[in-house]
């Protein structure tokens, strides 16, 4: 058998929890690098108190890399349970508190999560895309004219024509172990997720946008689900759209791999030429789970990765 | 080999910890008892919010468990982790957290030290003895008058000469598999730890006074050590205060062992007879930790119930 890849997911939130979840089968070399710009809910009040990064969607990613035995199972299951009370500690996830607690005790990000991360036995290493908390901003053009709108939660509400994307601050603190795993990667992932929050901040964060690029590691980018109920930000555009967004912030951006759900394949001429310009070519796979439609099936994404791989 | 006796430990807080802490290197089959009165801290907090159990006795039980290797201490360290902010979180300790959160979910105590005590993999079991969050009530007579205190903040703050101590309620919901652990015990410890919030709920609550009476398992009373600078609510008192106070509420409980450490040794005589007379002898050994001199070493209690066990 071949060595294990050395694999690395961008992204954040379910979408990045999904790759991950697959993955792990795959190879124990596997590195979550994390978006933190979410300023809502449990992470929103965290990040407040304790000016720490939000930790939902880095205790999202530790979740589902537990192991797959029982015990596993079990932490990933008490990672994501939420309190539901009247009281101050209703919504708050275990997991994000588990992490908050670390982070609050050694003010060390990569080593908190790394303990977490040793505590609960996961596969792999899940890092902060940068050291601090960040924020995203955007201009949002609709006919009640333009605004610009600032926070996670703040930019997935907002509707209409999205320009001047961006992080705040823009240049944050870079995380060391981020660069050095996206240099020796043999596979990056980007995505599934919410476009503008869970995937474009990768591309928005300069230097690591330039590792990216650098990185002889082979690139897959994962494409979202149909949905229409969905309330994102940036559903209902096209695959095209979705891409053009990121070569509009990195125009020599070189693809691999476009992985989309068959259900869709050939339908945008447009996208696979797209595509092509950047070096790659789609591939198109059964990957939607039965019930939760709009959501990659593990199992799927498994096949499709597996095939990916050789 | 002899095989490893079943022990049951009663009491609360850094007391039962400490004789946790040394029997769990003797037996892999020790059952903590746990009181649940506590109103105060963090506990105090989560108990009104949830109007679950008072969490922090039982954590420091779980810490107490966990195992010797360096992912054991971590897990302990981490129970034991209180935050420090300016807002909602602070002081709360992470493990009173977990504990709620599975309580919250599941409404079931003992199903949630279950699976905590899997989770963090402790040696034995952790149990409230009782399903219901309890309160310590007591009279004291003093200078200014007597007064009756609720609450074991508000009676660990109270001085004087004290009466009438109960619980309320008088008669909550028992645990039944602490009654199935009593039954079964080679041996029950009691003690050490606050003489009226850890030790005296056990003796206050009837029917498990009376499963301790009717138990086979002999029976180690461990006394506290001196120390001067508590602020304890039966500090200051002679052993003989001590054991006679549980006599008050059992004046037919037998004891085998009274277990004190041997700066003390013979210096209080009554005391001596009264143990005699509850068919048990006194034993005396170096049990102190040499810095916080008023704390049992475990390496010395290790030793002490290792003697006591044959």
């Amino acid at each position: 058998m071949a060595a294990k890849p050395k694999v690395v997911c961008l992204g954040g939130g379910h979408g990045l929890a999904a790759t991950l979840a697959a993955m792990r089968t795959l190879t124990n070399n596997v590195t979550a690098v994390v978006t933190v710009a979410d300023n809502g809910g449990s992470s929103g009040r965290l990040r407040a108190e304790f000016n720490s990064l939000p930790p939902g969607d880095l205790r999202m990613a530790l979740a589902a890399l537990c192991a797959d035995d029982e015990w596993g199972k079990s932490w990933a299951e008490i990672m994501q349970y939420r309190f539901t009370s009247n009281g101050q500690m209703d919504n708050h996830a275990i997991g994000n508190l588990l992490l908050t607690a670390l982070w609050d005790r050694d003010q060390d990000p990569v080593q908190g999560l790394d303990r977490v991360g040793q505590l609960l036995k996961v596969v792999g290493r899940v890092l902060p895309m940068a050291l601090e908390p960040l924020d995203i901003e955007a201009k949002f053009t609709n006919s009640s004219g333009t605004s610009v709108v600032r926070g996670q939660v703040e930019v997935a509400a907002a509707t209409g024509k999205v320009s001047d994307l961006r992080l705040i601050p823009e240049r944050p603190k870079p995380t060391p172990e981020v660069s050095k795993a996206l240099q020796e990667a043999d596979w990056i992932t980007i995505g599934p997720g919410s476009w503008l929050s869970s995937v474009m901040p990768h591309f928005l964060f300069t230097e690591q946008a330039d590792q990216i690029r650098a990185s002889k590691g082979r690139k897959i980018m994962i494409f979202n689900l149909p949905d229409k109920n969905i309330s994102d930000e940036f559903a209902g555009f096209s695959f095209e759209a979705h891409l053009q967004l990121v070569l509009d912030h990195i125009p020599d951006l070189k693809i691999d791999i476009a992985l989309i759900d068959n259900s869709l394949d050939n339908k945008e001429t447009g996208f696979n030429d797209l595509v092509a310009k950047c070096g790659g070519k789609v591939l198109a796979f059964d990957l939607a789970d039965k019930v939760q439609t709009f959501h990659h099936d593990r199992d799927k994404l498994i096949s499709a990765f597996s095939h990916i791989f050789g």
